[in-house]
């Protein structure tokens, strides 16, 4: 979590915090597809007699874009746009939940609103960070897979899928094409009148794999010459040309028309993370273009783009992969052992309370233990050191220090203390 | 926040989070009182046709204790005790949402868990942690004001409250002084049995205000020699005595009789923070004992003692009184000013990219707009530095470093950039 903030710092993504409530309306008009089924709302466990339960009122948020969107509309007249922010907290979908999939989990997002219009190198630099990111983490090889949702909206108008609910719905049966395969989404899109030649055809064009700028040209060579799909191959090329220019190498990237994001405000460029080993982790970090998040709160035109990191299944991926340590150790580095508590409680505190001037942190042990049952605590609970005396230490001021890393022990006297700690942490 | 943060750490209190849902019937069963009737839970706004809908088993944290007990319950194998703990999140309360008081707020907390027993050392180590606190976010003049339960209830019985129920709800009346006034808590506590004159007696005890010392000694000195109010006073000598070892003085605590605390899971030390010239304000920082509240996840008995502070409140308190700014600024300090951008896209991102890779935060200007207006932007957003290049100064790698707070301007060859923004920002 401090990388994926010192990164979006890096980039000027300032932090802010909005409610987790928002209003119910609004958060299932957003939502869009398999989510909108998800979407929490809160009641009273015990509401009080006869008064009236104004929690009717209240939905949960399911991710912090739409929220965000409110929060800009609501504050547009103090806001100097471009505005960029980042924002960690929690959000709710009523998924089934599953080990690595939960009801409740942490997003670390940035996003970037323009007042009326927003340049596609907004776009880039969210990709840019998230190539960064996962640089410096270094869980293995990962690559952003990116796509414009117009391409995708003129290849099916191009095969025939025209209304925008039936667009919504083909967007849908793409978006699921990991989960189901592909027999399943070419039958689903037979359902919008296609016969299963023509939507087998479609699904092959969306699954084409090939370099960057290979990719790129067979889209322009498409005969169809349908208005969307030139949108779209324009606002991708400005958005990977950018993303050269801010360092990015197709090591990291790839253009995969077959991204189509799961939720509905996506107008323009969507793109999701995949850890090249661990396919079945899904992406780990999602996100695309919205030209109209705000219009349910302001006439005015807000767009935006953005990514979200879902920090919570990252790391319990990250943990069952045996890549990170889900072990607590406690934050202090020193522990004041005790004994005799009643008659040197004086000293240990007056201890502890000098380091912690000093900025060193401290715990001290209250228990009546043994002290063997302190030093077993001291080493389990990953402290660095141990201070220990007696009745006589105590009384003139000294203590044995103990490295528990080393098993070096030495006497020090109180004044040489934070000296000789400081020696030892640095 | 990180005033807060680095104290509890100083501490060694580490930090853990936990989900926001808990079930139902353990909120229910530890909220008591007032906040009983606050307590949410979860519905589906959407519920899928014919799936059933888990949700009613969701209920949501109104508070970071009671999750906690069920986070140690379940780990009491993994832990080491006494296990110090810190926790920063949201909570939800059913409550009438007005300014500085809202339905969604922060809490961030503190709680030491012991193995059997627990020392009243942790009780003073939570007082002291706040105490420092507050000393070093100088808000102005507060004091910690202390009690215990086992006192209260001590006083109740010897006034002929004696069923657990009508003690609770004693303890609820007590806990409304500051809200509803001394009549009202008079005529309450009558309801209980009392007549109106022994309620009156009962108060009074109650809200005596004596220095520490004299007012324990006057404890001491009571008639009725109850055990339970004995065995109180005995914990809060301990808990005072280590209060001032760990450095505290009278200034920035009390005891204070009528400090009840609105939640039914405390069940000795109980305390709340006010600043002296904003008693309004409520309390900033409230906490207490605990003996059983993992009693529903396990026959272990694991007492706890912890504080929490309420941030939310706290900061919108803060800003009102003008102690706090709320304006956000850009948290990078340099923005890179942009001149034909389609022409000069390369040099500016290079140049954004190379002081990244040197630490130092950047926002690029991607708009469309004249260079007056985005060297308004850059002083609205608060950056230090403005870096400005025309296509001459692009093509020969230099750019113009204005520092915005002393209005100064120099050109600065690329190679050097890094150096002269280091010395500006150091």
């Amino acid at each position: 979590m401090s990388v994926v903030k010192r990164h979006y710092e890096l980039w000027g993504f300032t932090p802010i915090d909005t409610p987790v409530v928002e209003r119910p309306e609004i958060l299932s008009a957003k939502a869009g597809g398999e989510i909108n089924k998800q979407v929490y709302g809160l009641r009273l466990l015990n509401p009080p007699e006869g008064s009236a339960d104004d929690s009717k009122d209240l939905g949960i948020r399911f991710d912090l874009t739409v929220p965000l969107a409110r929060h800009v509309a609501a504050n547009q007249n103090k806001i100097s746009f471009p505005f960029r922010r980042s924002q960690f907290g929690y959000v709710m979908r009523g998924e089934r939940s599953k080990r690595g999939r939960y009801r409740n989990f942490i997003q670390y997002d940035i996003d970037t609103i323009g007042d009326g219009v927003l340049s596609f190198q907004n776009d880039a630099e969210c990709i840019a960070a998230v190539i960064n990111i996962f640089c410096e983490l270094a869980f293995g090889r990962f690559r952003v897979h990116i796509n414009n949702r117009k391409i995708l909206m003129g290849w099916f108008e191009t095969y025939e899928i025209i209304s925008d609910s039936d667009q919504r719905q083909a967007m849908t049966y793409i978006d699921e094409l990991e989960k189901v395969g592909r027999q399943e989404v070419i039958s689903n899109l037979s359902r919008l009148g296609l016969n299963e030649e023509k939507a087998m055809e479609l699904l092959t064009i969306l699954t084409d794999d090939f370099p960057v700028d290979e990719m790129i040209e067979k889209l322009e060579q498409n005969p169809a010459n349908n208005q969307k799909l030139l949108d779209g191959i324009s606002e991708l090329k400005k958005v990977v040309n950018s993303l050269r220019m801010m360092g990015a190498s197709e090591e990291h990237f790839c253009v995969n028309l077959s991204i189509a994001r799961g939720l509905d405000y996506y107008t323009s460029t969507v793109f999701e993370t995949f850890l090249e080993d661990h396919k079945g982790v899904g992406s780990i970090a999602s996100g695309g273009r919205y030209e109209d998040l705000a219009e349910y709160y302001t006439n005015k035109k807000l767009p935006g783009v953005g990514v979200s990191i879902g920090i919570t299944r990252l790391v319990m991926k990250l943990i069952d992969a045996g890549i990170v340590d889900a072990k607590v150790n406690t934050i202090a580095p020193v522990l004041v052992t005790t004994q005799n508590l009643d008659k040197n409680q004086a000293f240990y505190l007056k201890t502890a309370r000098m380091l912690r001037a000093a900025g060193i942190g401290v715990e001290t042990y209250f228990q009546d233990a043994k002290l063997a049952k302190q030093m077993k605590f001291a080493n389990k609970r990953g402290f660095r050191i141990a201070l220990i005396a007696n009745d006589e230490e105590c009384e003139f001021g000294v203590v044995q220090m103990r490295d528990l890393k080393t098993g070096d022990q030495e006497k020090v006297e109180l004044g040489d203390l934070v000296n000789h700690i400081r020696q030892i942490l640095s």
